[in-house]
Parts: structure tokens; sequence; C-alpha cells
């Protein structure tokens, strides 16, 4: 890079539905605005890979394209795996932002812990950068992002102003609505609920037995009017800060008054 | 299951090493004088998995062995997906009990974040089951599991006495020293770190640019004496307990001030 663009900002971008996914290609043009953005992604969709690495297998990358402020890798591996050889291989110095998404479908609630783009995110905080995961409710590869486009720009600006706590990045899920629909942002928490599984049984052609993970969301608190589940449901967009830090201070008081 | 066996305590166990780990065993022998064991563990070493799930291929099941009091599993996919397929088609009630490990080596300070082995137990606390994972702080596959055995054993009486806070599961790992030199159980935070990767460049002889994903842990807290890893390098066993809820409450309140 040159010293001209090393006064730019520093934007690197990744997702877990793949490089050719139409969200990220949303997120690449929202960011150019912003500075010269980096963008290394999974060669494949990698949804529900959470935050895992590659350990047993080589990670290979593989450039795409270079323009003025915008450069694509693909990696074989995941969107952990993304950011941690964007920042450790591929950029010379570290970036001012880590931008995840858009990813296709809901990371709202639980979900959070199955992602990879908030992974990619989380993985960005680790890293002491300030980092946004943005997801849009609607798994449609086609989906429309002209709402979801809006939001995320307003959130990165006002990202940009206020920074973001250390070690903590940003969950953000936008509903799958027009822009006028739309009633605003709310700052929430991770509601409580879980996956309620269904394997769904079948038999190959060379008669082995297997199954398709797949299931419902089921929400334990449907009442409760601060958690991302509501706020998207009442068609807010839902912000939740996700921290690196797993400990519950709660439990561990307890756990001190154990014999 | 018979209706004898119903009575019984029903203990399910996974990991992240795959169902040939020695860990793996050591923990089916433990579980096995504290009711019914079900075992369903990945048939390959799934190390760095993270909570990842299998939702692009299928998930296959294979029955090992079943002997009286105890069944294992061979499963294709993740840990995580090891315990989901566990609880909606394998067992015939909710266990009273999930096991996970005993690892191959750390998952102490962020290694939580990047363990398979602690997703299978977050996995059981996300649906309501008491869960603990456990790790020895050795890689090697023929490590000395017999100190590590005995906490185990420890730990479970405790946590049947005393129980777990919903929505949370304890995280073990145990120092690999001999059973004199381990001082006692600790009740920690994860420390603050990170892993500093290296990306080990490779060409193939097909000449093609690899990378293997390697790297050392940093302490950013090295003095602080409350974490998981002040009490393993000072020869305690840490218990950490992981939360499902990934919100940080504090940075929540300060997202409220944005205008």
């Amino acid at each position: 890079m040159t010293k001209d663009n090393e006064k730019k900002r520093l934007i690197l971008i990744s997702n877990d539905d793949g490089i050719n996914a139409k969200g990220l290609k949303y997120l690449i043009d929202i960011a150019k605005d912003f500075g010269d953005v980096v963008v290394i992604a999974p060669e494949k969709g990698k949804s529900g890979m959470s935050h895992s690495v590659t350990l047993n297998e080589p990670i290979y990358l593989n450039k795409i394209s270079k323009e003025e402020g915008l450069s694509v890798y693909a990696c074989s591996g995941t969107p952990a795996d993304s950011i941690k050889i964007a920042l450790h291989k591929v950029l010379n110095r570290k970036p001012d932002l880590v931008l995840a998404g858009i990813n296709h479908g809901s990371n709202a609630s639980v979900s959070a812990i199955y992602s990879g783009t908030v992974a990619a995110a989380r993985e960005g905080s680790m890293n002491g950068i300030t980092s946004v995961a943005f997801s849009l409710l609607s798994h449609d590869p086609n989906a429309d992002f002209s709402a979801a486009a809006k939001y995320t720009k307003i959130i990165i600006e006002k990202v940009l102003q206020n920074g973001i706590a250390k070690q903590t990045c940003l969950n953000v899920n936008i509903p799958n609505i027009p822009e006028k629909d739309i009633k605003g942002i709310k700052m929430c928490r991770q509601t409580l609920g879980k996956w309620i599984e269904e394997f769904d049984y079948r038999v190959s052609p060379h008669n082995k037995d297997y199954y398709w993970l797949t299931g419902e969301f089921s929400n334990f608190e449907p009442q409760a009017q601060d958690t991302d589940e509501w706020a998207l449901n009442n068609n807010y967009v839902a912000i939740v800060p996700v921290k690196v830090d797993l400990t519950s201070y709660q439990v561990l008081d307890e756990l001190k008054k154990w014999k």
C-alpha cells in the first residue's frame, strides 16, 4: 500500500455465507465510502461454523481481485480463520474496523453462538479492533438488502463516532421489511431461547441412514421487551453488545461458596 | 431402556478429540460410577470446532457398542451436533448430566471460545441440563490422566450435590502435573488474552501455496490472581462458569446513551 492509503481508514470485511453472497457485496459497497476495504471471506458458505478454526487441514488463500481501495480474497477456512489470516498475513497494519455480513438470516438470540458471521466480528474485537456483525432476517440468496444497507451505514457512522468498549463487538440484526416500516434501532440483550432441533431422517441410495439437522427457534421469554427477538418482532433493528469474556460472574460468586 | 434403568441417573458424554481419544475413555470410566452412560462423540478429532453445527452436509450416526449401562455412538458431525442428536434422536429422556472431555489440551482463557468440548457442555446447558467440560493441559495423545481423573470425579460429585445455575456450564481445566503437586480447586474468571497467530507458510508438491494455523497464547493480565490462567500456572484446577448469554450488560448501558 502507498503512504497515501495509510492515511485512510482500513476496513476488513468477512462473512459466513461465502465470497459470492449478495449480502457481502452490499456490505462492501457501503464500506467503500468509509475507507480502503480488504475482503477475506470463505470461498464457500460456512453458516453455522461458529468460532471454529481450521487446525487439521491446510488453509488456502486466493486473491480474487484488486482495484483502487478494494482487495478481495477467498479463504478455504472459516470466518474466524479469515480474520486471523488477514491480521497476520495480508494486512500491513491493524485495521480500523472489522465488519461481518450482511448475513443472510437472523443471528439474534442464541443464533449468535452458532454464527460464523458474529464470530468474525468477535475475532476482531479479541484483537482490539472495533467490530460489528450485520444480519438481515431473510435466508433468501436474493433478499432485498436496501433497508439493511441504509441501517448498516447509519450504524457504521455511529460506531465510528462513539467507538465500542474493548473485547466487545456488536451483533446487529435487521428485520426483513421495507425501510418505511422499520421503526428505529433498539439496544438489546440476547433473548433467552434455544433451537428445538428436528433431525430429518433419510436413507441414502447406498442404504445408509443419515440425518439433516433442522429445527425451529423457541423464545423462552416472548413477553420481555428488552430482548433482540422482541425488537425484531416489533420492527426495530436490534443491536446486542457481545462479549469475549464468557464468565458468569453471578454464578462465580455462587461457586465460591462450594466446600 | 428398561424401567429399571430409568430410575438410574442418565449421563450423556461427548468430546472434541473424537471417539478414540484416551481422555474420553477416562471420562466414561468415571461416569459409569454415577449412572447409565450414553456416549455420542465425533468419529474423528474435531478440535477447534467451537459451537459449530453441520448444516450443509448430512449427519451420520453409527452405534459402536452397547453393554449394560453403556452405549457408544460415533457421529460424523461436531460436538454440538453430537449433543443435539443425542437429545432429539437417541435418548428416550432428558439426561441428568452432560459431561465433555476429558480434552487433550487446555481450554482456559479464550480457548474456551474455540473449543468444541466446551461447546458440547454449553449445548447441554442451553437445553437445561447440568453440564461440565473437562480438559487436561497436555496435547499428548498418551497423556497421564490419573490426576485429572481424580479431580473429575470430585467435581462431578460436587456438581451433583450443588447443581449449576441455569444457562451456565462449567469449564474445568486441570494442570498436567502429578496429583500430589495439585494444590486444590479454584473458582475463576476467564483470563483476558488472545492467541497470537502464526501462519506456517508452505508450498504443496502441486505448487499451491498454503498455510497451517498455529500460534501462541498471550496472557493480557499475568498479574491478576483470580483468572483461570493464574490458577493453572500455580498448580490449581481452574473452574470457570461459562454463560450462554453473550450480552455485555455494561456495554449495553453505554450503547443506550447513543443518540
